[in-house]
């Protein structure tokens, strides 16, 4: 039997500044990822945010991002592999932290933004933010770009790793998400969009941009709660993995 | 037999900005409140600084504060109970973070500046900020101002607390410290500074500026590393108490 | 004739996070206050509020507050008076760039949140503002709370000062606003709020909570843009006051 | 007759945190570069150190970078051409505000660290900072490294550029700084050092790594003023410079 998690950033507010629509996304994911106060997110908004996912019994992982909040930590910066390691440490600790207060359990890791595409094909980057996530607890899992070296070096240290794959994103020949600068990065139709999640959980296969089929490992999806039409697209996957028999469940479980 | 705990405030610098003399100062005291990046330390500061104290066999504490860094979190803040709450869960959790990491062991919380001013006499934050202690892990010490709001919150809920009292700041009739802005707030002579700390660990007393005998607590001395002679008092603490009988060692050892 | 300038706070957004409606309440205002990057607003947000200013002909204020992003501003925080005018300048330099950058002209300046209702009661604070601007440009003006301490502290400067009343808020007898912890706080009924903005244009007077009448000064209305039926009742001052013959313009103009 | 403005970064402190000796180093520079609050700096220290260079009759100068205080702006950031541009403006609008304050005249623009690299090779955003000091103020000077894409479009638009060089720097065949990470990229030897720059201001020549002669203009001479015997070698060449006949002044003076 088939089975995939479904994740979702969440916890993006900031203050007095709403992002992102959580209670409604929350019903339709298996796993929410939440970010630490860094590029987005803020104390109290990471407790609520939280309690909002153990009361909808959904799996817990932080979101570290790069400090730069201004930029929602979607722009590189040259940090080396040991501040890269220093930052992850911090933000896994400051929403354990929370997680602990409410009784919960931290499940998972993912980077965000800017620090997610690095340590896809930085392997130092990549190692580092795996010995960070290690260190502080082995049992998390990792979860990065699938094939990328995030998950390799996640595996390497014998992480649990969940290679990510996106509905609405076209692929690469090298398996690579087409950049978003580039026409065709999106999948507007939905219809198609669900059906290249079924066919890479079912068969491990995506059909690139040129053609090409391509063999890619489909343990996590990744649904955006920001962005328009984002609720509906998850209502409909949601119901169209279940109606293929496909188990939605976070990863591990 | 009489024994003391000694405390300090490490780990304050922040990036390019070195502050303290960390290394120094670690000898002469059992306990460590490490910055946790708010109001001094950063991500790479933290780490540095619990593999310090943990080579110096000293017990950790988080050390949290306003989120102020230019004003050094020594500025009041109006921050409601529950944005004290979750700004110490925050920064517990990223400190903690950095001590699994290092398979270590978090001991205690102190408060930092304006935030354990505040707390030290305003009941409610007291309240908010020993539930976040609690709530992250019962079995920490928390460490406040002896006789005041923060360890008496403490006490109600069941954690170990450490009152604590400092060498050289005199004392007013009520318990409480001398303003700095008074003059007299300080005390020069370090053989009075050594004095006034036996008599509170042995006799449960300090004679307050209006001459008056006052009953205190003295769990924990704070020695504080940044300051001018910080280094000779903390030396002379240590030989005066040995010689005195009374163990240096940290609470709940 | 009567005339009376209308201010709004603009340019409240932050990097990925958007706050208020700033194009659709430009219409209905004469002045626009726009935040400077430390409680609110960023680079990017000013160069763009700053550019729509000047194309609805609507005069340019810096509005400084508190470096207390995830708190918006709002929370008082015991800067010394000295702090107080170093971050005046300092967000009214960033602001007045941006105008030079846009070949437009700085009007005023009106303190943000925290900082504006404790520079209403703290003299000194009140003093080390006015002189902040002062030393900036003496030409600008001042908005504070009508018969406040800034404003006061203005006059005596020589600055020119504008008196700011509030539509949709309630008075004391000793002419502060009624605290919005406290019921009747607000003016729901905005024909109410039109005839108490009107009274005090023409006749120099509001009734106070109490009953009694109270002598105010109104040179400036601040109208609210991120509240529910904020547009609304700006729309309709413009248009209530139009047909009584109040003119709007700017403080100066 | 030859001469040569030396200029140093100053106000490098921030909030209790210490950098650099600035009174010290005032006497051997005619321009100084102030931190403007981003990469390091604070509106108190911008506001003292304005001051010591209106004291000490030197050229004051903004010092924008990065957004990046824990990296002290060293670090490179992936921001478009239009967030340099903002983030430049903003900075030199918060320092032109002190100087108007205290009464003297802003002279000068010099990207900070990683902002100043990535503007020496990347014409667009060396366009788009140039553009920003124009806007601002068409009459400042932009400093940048000797023949870098900064400089060139800063000709281009008109401005009044300064061509920088390094005394204790060595030089790659293209005119480029060899990089830090190299052997032999500091010029250890003090006598080495002046002599290289003499030579730079006097013959417009700089021998690189390679051997070859490499053409070169000397408008400027940067001093560290937070290194070992930094201060020496100020010293020496203000001594070696005077004798030789080349005068030390400010660009434009």
């Amino acid at each position: 039997m088939y089975s995939v998690d479904i994740n979702c950033d969440l916890g993006e507010s900031f203050g007095a500044y709403q992002m992102g629509n959580d209670e409604a996304i929350l019903p339709f994911v298996t796993s929410a990822n939440i970010a630490c106060g860094f590029h987005a997110g803020d104390p109290g908004v990471m407790k609520k945010t939280v309690r909002l996912a153990i009361a909808n019994k959904v799996a817990i992982g932080a979101h570290p991002g790069f400090q730069d909040l201004v930029g929602f930590g979607r722009r590189d910066m040259a940090v080396s592999a040991e501040e890269a390691f220093d930052l992850v440490v911090y933000q896994i600790g400051a929403l354990q932290a929370f997680v602990q207060a409410e009784g919960g359990v931290l499940h998972h890791v993912k980077p965000h933004g800017a620090l997610y595409n690095m340590a896809a094909i930085n392997a130092s980057l990549a190692q580092a933010i795996a010995e960070a996530v290690y260190k502080v607890n082995p049992h998390l899992h990792l979860y990065g770009l699938a094939g990328s070296e995030l998950v390799k070096a996640g595996e390497k240290l014998g992480l649990h790793v969940a290679h990510e794959v996106f509905a609405d994103r076209t692929y690469q020949a090298d398996g690579t998400l087409t950049s978003r600068r580039l026409p065709n990065a999106m999948i507007i139709n939905q219809q198609e969009a669900v059906q290249q999640v079924i066919r890479m959980i079912k068969e491990g296969k995506v059909r690139s941009q040129q053609g090409e089929e391509v063999a890619i490992q489909a343990d996590t999806i990744c649904i955006h709660g920001d962005v328009a039409h984002a609720l509906e697209l998850a209502q409909l996957i949601k119901e169209k993995l279940t109606q293929k028999g496909i188990q939605l469940q976070t990863t591990g479980a």
